[in-house]
C-alpha cells in the first residue's frame, strides 16, 4: 500500500518530513512511502539515507501551497502543488491508501473535499484528532475540531456517526458518544445543541450518552465527543494552552530554587513520561473523517518524530474500513429505512 | 458598606459560608457581613465564632433555591429565598455594595437581571471570571463564560466594553481586548465572529487587538477575551479540565516510584505555589458584569477559603465605579454620538 506524503508541507519541510518518513519505513513493512513535491530536491535529500529503494517513490509537484494563501483559491490555482497532485494520485491509484501532510490545514481540507471527494451521504467532513485521557491507553476523539466553524444539527449527527465508526475501527466496543455542551444536564446547550440533542438520541448504531462539559473531555469516560468546529477548536486549543502553561510554570518554579532543581532531577522520568503522553508529537495527526480515503493532517511545526508517527498512523488507518462502516451506519439511519 | 452573603448557597452551606465570611471580616475592616438565609440556623452557627457584632447582620429568608430548580421559575416562585431576598436588599439598601453566592448560577443570574436590574444600554450581562496567566501578577478576564449560550454581535460588542471597563477599574491601563476565535488571523471565525470583528474594531475607548486562539488566552498578552457564553464556557472548563488532568497525572506518577516520591518531597513548595496560582479557591468568584451592583458567583463546591476570598473580592469590587465607567463608554459609542 502507498502512503502519499506531502514533502513540502510544514515549517520543517522538506528535510524533517523526509527524515521522519524514512524512519517510519523501518518500523512497519506493509507500506511504501511516496513523496510528493519538487522531485530534484527530494531526490537530493534522499541520498542522505539508507532505505529499501523498492519502498520509496517520488511524484513530482513543482508548486507549493503556503499557509498564507486562501485555501479554496490556492487549490484551484495550483493544480501542480504537492497537495493537489497528492490528492489526484490518492483518488486515481487504487493502491494509494492515505495522504499525510503538515501543510496548510485549509488547503488539505479543501483539496480532500474537492479532489478526493466526500463519502456519499456526508455533507461535511470533520477534523478528528485523538486526545490522551486520564486513563492509560484510553483515548478520546474530538470532532469537529476546526474544519467547520458553523454547523447545523445534521452535521453534528453525521459527526456522531463518523466518530462512532472511527472508534469502532480502532477496536472500541460500543463507543460512548457525547455532545460537548456548557453543562452536563440534558437541558444545557446553545440553540444548535438543543436541536441536535434529540436527533443524536434517536440515532441507531450510535451509543449517545448525553452532554459532556469541556472539563470532562479528558476523563476517559467518553470515546467520542461531538461539537461544531468552532467549539471543538476552542476546546482543543484551550486544553493545549493550559497544559503548555502548566508545564512552563512547573519548569520556571523548578529552576528557581535549589530544592526545586533537586526535585526536578528525581522527577526527570516522571516528566518524560508525562511529556510522552501529552506531547502531540507522539500522537501523530488528526484524521479528516468523511472523505473517501484516509487523510491525516499533522501540526505545521512537526519535526521528524511527529512525521514518523503520523506516517505510521496513516499506514494503520489505511487498513481500516471506516468509509464502509460510515456508509452502513448512515444507511441504518436513513429516514426511509433502507436497512 | 454592606456585603450581602447567600448563607444558603453552595454545597457546603451554611457552615463553610459563615466560617469563610467571618474570616474575611478580620482581613478587611471597611465592610459588614450581612448573611441572608434561615435566621435561626445562621444565628446558631454564629455562636461558634468571635467577631465584632456591629459588623454582622442577619436577614431572614426561609426559602432556598436549589441547583436542580429551573432558575426563572424558581426566582418567580420563591420570593422568600435567600437569593431573592438578597437582591431586594441589594437594590433597596443604598449602603449595600455587593452580593456573594455559591448557589445556583442560573438563579443568581436571573435574580440579578430581574430583581436588581441591568445597566442602562446593556442587553445581556455576562459572567466574567478572572484567570491567572503565565505572567506573574497578570490576569485575564474571560467574558461571557456561560450566562448567554447564544449571542449576537451587539452582545459581544457590549462584552468588550464591559470587560474593558472592568480591567480599567482594576488598574490596567488601556487594556488589550481580544476576540476568542479558531485562529489568530483576522479572517478566522464563525459567522458571529465575522459580524462582530469589524464592530469591535470600530469601538471607541476599547483597545481591540484582534483574534486570539484558545491556546493563547493564558499567555498574559491579553487583558480581556470576549466570546459568546457557550464558547467561553468551553474555553474555561477545557482549561480547568486540562490543568486538573495534568496535576492528577503528575501525582499518580510521583507516587508510583521511589525517586518520584523523593522528587515530590523536594518539589513540595513548587507544587504548593502552583496550586495557589491555579486553584480557583484563591481567585474568588466571577463577577456578573452588566447589572447595577457587584454580583459575584463563586463555585458551588467552595469551602471557607474560597468564600473568604470571594467576600474580600466583593468588598473590593464594591468600591469600583464599573457601572459609571460602562455607561460612559456606551455613550461614547452611541451611533448618534451624545459624547
Amino acid at each position: 500500500m502507498d502512503i502519499l506524503i506531502d514533502a513540502f508541507g510544514g515549517d520543517h519541510a522538506p528535510e524533517e518530513v523526509i527524515a521522519g518518513s524514512i524512519e517510519a519505513l523501518s518500523e512497519r513493512d506493509d507500506f511504501n512511502a511516496v513523496f510528493v513535491g519538487k522531485q530534484d530536491v527530494i531526490e537530493n535529500l534522499l541520498k542522505n539515507y539508507k532505505y529499501d529503494q523498492n519502498r520509496v517513490r517520488v511524484i513530482d509537484a513543482p508548486d507549493v501551497i503556503t499557509c498564507e494563501e486562501e485555501p479554496t483559491v490556492a487549490v484551484r490555482r495550483k493544480p501542480n502543488s504537492s497537495i493537489c497532485v497528492a490528492f489526484k494520485e490518492l483518488k486515481e491509484n487504487p493502491n494509494a491508501g492515505a495522504f499525510v501532510s503538515a501543510g496548510s490545514t485549509g488547503a488539505v481540507l479543501v483539496g480532500a473535499t474537492l479532489k478526493l471527494g466526500r463519502i456519499k451521504g456526508i455533507n461535511r467532513p470533520a477534523t478528528s484528532p485523538i486526545l490522551p485521557t486520564l486513563i492509560d491507553g484510553k483515548n478520546v476523539i474530538l470532532l469537529d475540531s476546526g474544519a467547520n466553524a458553523d454547523c447545523k444539527s445534521i452535521n453534528l449527527v453525521q459527526f456522531a456517526i463518523m466518530g462512532s465508526c472511527y472508534a469502532e475501527a480502532m477496536g472500541v466496543e460500543n463507543p460512548k458518544v457525547a455532545l460537548l455542551s456548557n453543562g452536563a444536564e440534558d437541558e444545557k446547550g446553545n440553540m444548535l445543541n438543543h436541536e441536535s440533542f434529540p436527533l443524536l438520541k434517536q440515532l441507531k448504531g450510535v451509543n449517545f450518552v448525553g452532554n459532556v462539559e469541556a472539563r470532562d473531555i479528558l476523563t476517559g469516560e467518553y470515546d467520542v465527543v461531538v461539537c461544531d468546529g468552532f467549539s471543538g477548536n476552542i476546546a482543543l486549543k484551550g486544553i493545549e494552552g493550559a497544559i503548555s502553561m502548566l508545564l512552563k510554570l512547573l519548569k520556571q518554579n523548578i529552576y528557581s530554587s535549589v530544592s526545586g532543581k533537586i526535585g526536578g532531577l528525581f522527577l526527570k522520568d516522571t516528566f518524560k513520561k508525562l511529556k510522552l503522553k501529552l506531547d502531540y508529537n507522539n500522537h501523530g495527526g488528526a484524521l479528516f473523517l468523511g472523505v473517501n480515503k484516509a487523510v491525516i493532517k499533522t501540526h505545521g511545526s512537526s519535526k521528524r518524530t511527529a512525521i514518523k508517527n503520523t506516517v505510521l498512523q496513516a499506514a494503520h488507518y489505511a487498513t481500516f474500513d471506516i468509509s464502509d462502516r460510515i456508509s452502513a451506519k448512515l444507511q441504518l439511519n436513513e429516514p426511509e429505512g433502507n436497512a
